[in-house]
């Protein structure tokens, strides 16, 4: 127990300095660097076990090297921030050390994940907050559920049967979704090239319905997508899968936090007509990894699509209402425990500091917006205002900002999100994403979604770009 | 951070209480009690924020109403125990806060989980340790990506165009296997009919591979069943799967901790040949939940599997090695760091460590059914002395005992288990499996993996099936 606190203070110390923004965001080494041994952090498993004491530098080590993602001028990924009462909360599940599969060994756990999913199928709009729903370990795994119910649902026989008690079915997603749903396609058994990628605009699921020998399932609509945090208009896509028969799932695993809020939740308008929502509150909630929930409209499906009645875990004669066993509707057996950590969270803030949360960030972004969109040396990806906190964006070097456009200066620029990043990393200060898309060059995502950030932060990451950026 | 204190003060006593014996195992109450609000325990979420001082209260509660999994007594899982390295692990990566998708951001945990991956390729006994793996969550998914990887190797058509593109396949799987092998041909789309359960003994698989229009893909060998804690003679599937061109998948999720073990490893003995492994070092091996492995001999073919490339996240222009980001390999996006408290324990016990309560769990076993196998009012459910922890037996109590054989005696011993066991979680005094086996009605299921356990917890958990079970 001495040994357990002393882990106390090492994390706690960290946890002080990550709030601190003269710590750096990160030490960076090379993978061979780290490989060999840095001062002595040796990462290579023994026969002999060592001393208490070296257990204790090797876990100032692992933070040492590590990535302060909860540091407020840490931009990298969706997921960001550190919540003291998120973490708490994963301190004690891990304490409890259970298993989601059962009201037996999980009783608390289970009624409070029953409960906060009938929150947010309310909060989605669906009558009583009826439904279904789990959490799952992760957006894409999420998604695949979605795949899975929809599939279920109209050819219930794939699940004895498989696939060939089908007919060719084909998944639709909008053009900017996440890889996931094609990720759920190949694993599924669908193939990947029967998930056809659509802009909403081309009505382009009118003309597939019609390919013979191909029927469409599923459509999935993108309420935030991670690219560039745009909403597909999910009433309209709505229509088309009422007129069709159409699965309706919404990917609100970056978006969904935004029905907390009142200005903000009408970005999601139709949601409501989804048959399955995916929605993380690990991403734009600040609940620590990992809290990914997928909502099913329909009761029932859920354990129709998964069961297996296994004997060993789902006796039907125990004692309590075994109805309360959720490890049949899994994929998975055991399961790991999401939810206490959420929930505290939402015991302790309610749901109006979710809300303050979400429109901080939202206000933050649109700061960055309007001090980038005419400043000389940044080019916007996309038109009009953020609808989400992603910003996207070119910073062109003072060397290319008089440059022609074409494929030399596409090139020349392709190359300066990389290069700005590499320096930022070596140099620790602070982390944004990049990637292409398209026929367009690497440019900045910027995402907020880190409660300690504030607009000194983004003035820091502006600043940062040129100081690095300038003579590229 | 006062706040965090406080609840590490909570926390510390708790695992306190949970190693004495005089602590109950649990404090039953059944679901509609816990909604009702138990003395105030409000599990409902509301709009307003609640005070730290009552967030503090609702941890104790959450503690006091669910289940003591570490407590010495505890045998109703396959995991069980709290190691308090592996929890001072669990802690750290929670306030790690970060994601394995990229060395990016979690540079030391995907180097860690790197090298112990290869060290169990090592042990599992495949030349240089070579291969590939993941860290997934829990062996369910890990039976599912064997499935999916065998799909691949032999029609790797199927990830773009589906199942349509592959004959009818089949997969193999041994009578006492976990479920999840049926739940992953359900999921992928094979049906589970076309999971076939056989005996090793009726050399099913030779007339299976003889019905046309149906092709063998894959073979599941069970290294540790779970309810029995049987071992597949995993050398004779071998030569199976050798002689017909099938893929071998071991799920040693219950047993592969017996590799650790030089004198019960033979027990798994052709492992080597296995073309994947499952492998759940929560189980056997104590780690807190979750912790599981799939494991691939063959290098390469995870990712070409899985991979998406997603542009956003696996940028092909990073400064570092880029094969390092191993998000890609695997069909979750975001996947939890599950390797820091693995590899914590290993190097604070050494692989000799795990090697000794491996052994110290087999000899608790024995102890068990040395205790019972002769003893008044004890059946045992299979003959011969358990390969692994697992101990199986009827209770008998007296008013059965001169009772002759017959379907009321039958229906009547049904029903012991579960009256005992009720009562059981009732008293809190200790808590154990029962199940029914395909004709034998409800029996007990023993198993130890928990390091506190004695043999005077065995004794305690006799007495007290005696106690409670004598009056029936």
């Amino acid at each position: 127990m001495q040994f357990l606190l002393e882990v106390v203070d090492i994390l706690t110390n960290y946890v002080k300095k990550t709030f601190d923004r003269s710590t750096k965001v990160l030490d960076f080494h090379h993978p061979h660097q780290l490989l060999e041994g840095m001062e002595g952090f040796n990462l290579e498993l023994s026969d002999q076990p060592e001393s208490l004491e070296q257990i204790l530098v090797d876990c100032r080590d692992t933070l040492k090297y590590g990535v302060r993602t909860g540091h407020p001028r840490f931009f990298n990924q969706l997921s960001s921030g550190l919540d003291i009462i998120g973490l708490a909360g994963e301190w004690l599940t891990s304490t409890a050390n259970t298993n989601m599969f059962t009201y037996e060994i999980a009783p608390v756990f289970v009624l409070m994940e029953q409960l906060t999913l009938k929150k947010m199928r309310e909060m989605i709009g669906w009558p009583g907050g009826e439904g279904d729903g789990l959490f799952s370990p992760g957006g894409a795994i999420s998604n695949m559920y979605s795949v899975m119910i929809a599939r279920y649902k109209y050819f219930p026989e794939v699940k004895t049967k498989g696939m060939s008690a089908a007919p060719r079915l084909v998944l639709f997603t909008s053009e900017h979704s996440h890889y996931s749903i094609k990720k759920a396609g190949a694993a599924l058994g669908f193939g990947t090239e029967n998930v056809i990628l659509l802009s909403t605009d081309e009505r382009y699921l009118k003309k597939k319905k019609k390919k013979p020998g191909y029927v469409p399932l599923f459509v999935n609509a993108t309420g935030g997508s991670t690219v560039y945090g745009a909403f597909d208009p999910i009433n309209e896509i709505a229509d088309i899968c009422e007129k069709y028969n159409l699965w309706l799932h919404v990917d609100g695993a970056w978006g969904g936090g935004l029905l907390m809020s009142r200005k903000h939740r009408h970005k999601l308008n139709g949601i409501e007509r989804a048959n399955s929502v995916t929605w993380n509150p690990h991403k734009m909630m600040g609940v620590p990894l990992q809290c990914s929930a997928i909502l099913v409209r329909e009761k029932g499906i859920l354990a129709g699509c998964n069961s297996m009645c296994a004997g060993y875990l789902f006796q039907p004669d125990k004692q309590y209402d075994v109805t309360y066993d959720t490890g049949d509707k899994a994929i998975q057996c055991g399961r790991h425990v999401d939810i206490f950590k959420f929930w505290l969270m939402w015991k302790a803030k309610g749901t109006i500091g979710f809300e303050q949360h979400i429109d901080k960030c939202l206000d933050l972004s649109q700061y960055l917006y309007n001090k980038i969109k005419n400043r000389e040396g940044y080019v916007m990806v996309f038109d009009g205002v953020p609808q989400h906190t992603n910003v996207c964006f070119w910073y062109i070097p003072p060397s290319l900002r008089g440059m022609p456009d074409g494929p030399e200066r596409q090139e020349k620029l392709h190359r300066v999100a990389p290069k700005i990043k590499a320096m930022m990393m070596e140099s620790g200060t602070t982390m944004v994403g990049y990637q292409p898309q398209g026929n367009k060059v690497n440019f900045f995502r910027m995402v907020v979604s880190n409660p300690a950030a504030t607009q000194s932060d983004i003035d820091f990451l502006i600043d940062e770009i040129e100081r690095l950026g300038h003579d590229l």
